[in-house]
């Protein structure tokens, strides 16, 4: 098993150096190629996902993540699309910034090239296998896929249709692996490959990315959980308000950008929260609020401190009223998970000190969170929602995928 | 112990949102009295670092580690003098950029905003007290250094010096914090402390770095390791060459940026290697070779495979003779660490081909890998050589310990 990581290891560091120089028109000629077979090989990817489908009931797979394992016609052409719309997008690899003369004559810029080898451990979402695939391939990196076991035979036979355009376009065929062994001990041990996989994104619920977080040893970029707040100001437009908490809970409540803790000024919870409340209720929303807010939402369930620190991912608001802007700020920043969290108000320096003091990858003013996404942010594309703070942060395209290294040219400099 | 970590982490959020938003103006000022201070303690700091000293001697510590950890009145102005040139550095805190208006109305820009809390692992050198956190701060940034228990009482008397300063000038004490627990134990558990350290940054050999990215679950910053490599081109002017390697092997020898390795095309071989040769052996420069290179430099040791992948850091280069540019860069790319390579040559072809296909944090034609540098770079300060691809590649200046958050204003936006 380690040793077959370490073939895995050395055929990605292998095929590094041609996707590190390759052509851009070569790699949009290839990602299309792929799109067309993908579509052409729609009834083999479907039997293979049936399979996978198959054995998930057998083995009382929930009814939601077999939603997210099986593929479609129509599933399998949004796949496509998918690449289709990556070839279409600028190439940011190659480009040369900052590129300056210093007083000894040395010219120094920063070239942007690829990360090199990128690892990506996911779960049971087929559809993952060729959107990683094409980001990382666009920009000139080689990838290491590890999927859910659940879905190993949707994944190989996508990864069978991309090795062989390939190998039929004389690009390596190495510039994609997927890990077949699907035990634990080998996701750990992929964990550690610091020797061949620069670095590590995961993708999927909390548990994935903690696990990877707390075993890798390679650089990690974690992505994903949003405990995600808006904050109504004592100055808000409360109809406006209304709508944007209405459409950041409840325009679809399992994604990472979608509101899950309403915080209100005193002075508005009056007029705001029985409004809102009937609105909620009438889409089945849970409101779980404090003793304030529970004073005049009839029907409001008790919060607990747990509540603050939730993500539910489901039709449940946690809601709480508070004394200040500066209140609302100080509980965010204590309970938030890094996402994405919005103030509405009409009050500039409220705005200003909101946008200035919430740590989050994005902060909002009299918009709802439900923006954060990179095709929204119109990078085209999207690799996740980074909610660390090193090297990305927030929606991440392309240029997430990119590292720069600097160039030096220079007549013979030697230092003194 | 872990307590103690925690009480520590505790305070460190505390102080966060102050240094958030602290002005450029008070930054500065408050770095130049603590300038002032340790200037005017030099007795009492001297007083603490003998005592480190007097210790670390009678422990058998070796005289390179004793000159590392000793204070002098030099060098403590120097220490000062670096908080000044960081006050007179512009502060990168607050820049928006790529602020654009989407088709639904929304304005998204980038701010440029601090990482949060720093972690800061090192070894006996009092000095890098001082200096990481001037960098720090400026960038507003809280930081909890954890240096080597050699250094303790040093490092103690400088921290307290800093944090009177920061007091007088009602800024939080606790934007920055010395563990002085120096167990094994504690480093651990400060390496895992992720709900209050946004970043670790080991500064130190390459034993201390290993174990920092072996050990944490914090985003590391990895740093140091140089094994950089000089290949001269068959198309080199060898006089230049010959001064570049002298320069890089030579000019510093216990440096990450010094060269270690030389690659030599076959065609000069004879012309370049025993004129070098000499030039080394007067420096008393030991040569590990390749046979090839061996058969024309009378005194070389021969190298083992080990040789191509060590850091010396000592008066010791391997030297082999290879047959194209192509077989320096696959050399290159399989045993070098990501820091410094240079080729000397006059091809045009061969250059590109080099800066385009070596991977590492900087890229040479025709100078001397010893610039590797924040200072020779321009950047006026520098908390390391970051030779790993996330966030900072290369010297890294106060950018590196910055990140952006998005900022976006709305009037009422909802996703459809």
């Amino acid at each position: 098993m380690v040793e077959m990581l370490e073939i895995l290891g050395q055929n990605a560091r292998e095929a590094e150096g041609a996707m590190r120089t390759l052509a851009t028109d070569k790699k949009n000629q290839v990602l299309l190629k792929i799109a067309r077979r993908l579509k052409e090989r729609t009834d083999i990817l479907l039997e293979a996902n049936a399979a996978d489908v198959e054995k998930g009931r057998k083995n009382g797979m929930p009814e939601g993540i077999v939603d997210r394992l099986m593929l479609t016609p129509e599933r399998i052409r949004g796949m496509a699309e998918g690449l289709e719309q990556v070839a279409a997008l600028e190439d940011p690899i190659g480009e040369v910034t900052g590129m300056k003369k210093r007083p000894n004559g040395l010219l120094i810029g920063q070239k942007r090239v690829p990360l090199g080898v990128v690892g990506i451990i996911y779960e049971a979402r087929p559809n993952v296998t060729a959107d990683a695939f094409g980001l990382c391939f666009k920009t000139g990196n080689v990838v290491i896929l590890k999927g859910g076991s659940d879905a190993i035979r949707s994944n190989t036979a996508i990864v069978d249709c991309i090795r062989e355009t390939l190998r039929e376009s004389e690009v390596p065929e190495n510039a994609i692996q997927l890990i077949t062994d699907t035990s634990r001990e080998t996701a750990s041990a992929f964990m550690k490959l610091n020797r061949y996989v620069d670095v590590l994104i995961p993708r999927g619920g909390r548990g994935l990315i903690q696990a990877v977080v707390n075993q890798s040893t390679i650089p990690v970029i974690e992505t994903g959980t949003g405990n995600c707040h808006i904050y109504v100001d004592e100055s808000a437009d409360l109809s406006m308000a209304a709508d944007i908490v209405m459409n950041a809970k409840t325009q679809r409540v399992g994604v990472c950008n979608a509101c899950e803790s309403l915080l209100v000024h005193e002075k508005v919870k009056d007029a705001f929260l029985p409004v809102l409340a009937k609105r909620l209720f009438e889409k089945n929303v849970e409101i779980r609020a404090d003793e304030a807010a529970a004073s005049v939402i009839p029907g409001a369930v008790p919060a607990t401190e747990e509540d603050w620190g939730t993500e539910y991912l489901d039709y449940i608001i946690s809601v709480k009223v508070v004394g200040s802007v500066q209140e609302a700020i100080d509980h965010i920043n204590r309970y938030n998970t890094g996402h994405s969290e919005a103030i509405i108000t009409d009050n500039y320096t409220n705005a200003q000190k909101f946008l200035d003091e919430v740590d989050a990858a994005a902060v909002y003013v009299n918009a709802s969170t439900r923006f954060t996404d990179g095709f929204e942010f119109g990078y085209g594309a999207e690799i996740g929602i980074s909610t660390q703070k090193l090297h990305a942060r927030g929606p991440m395209g392309l240029l997430a995928l990119t590292t720069t290294k600097y160039i030096i040219y220079g007549n013979g400099q030697v230092r003194g």
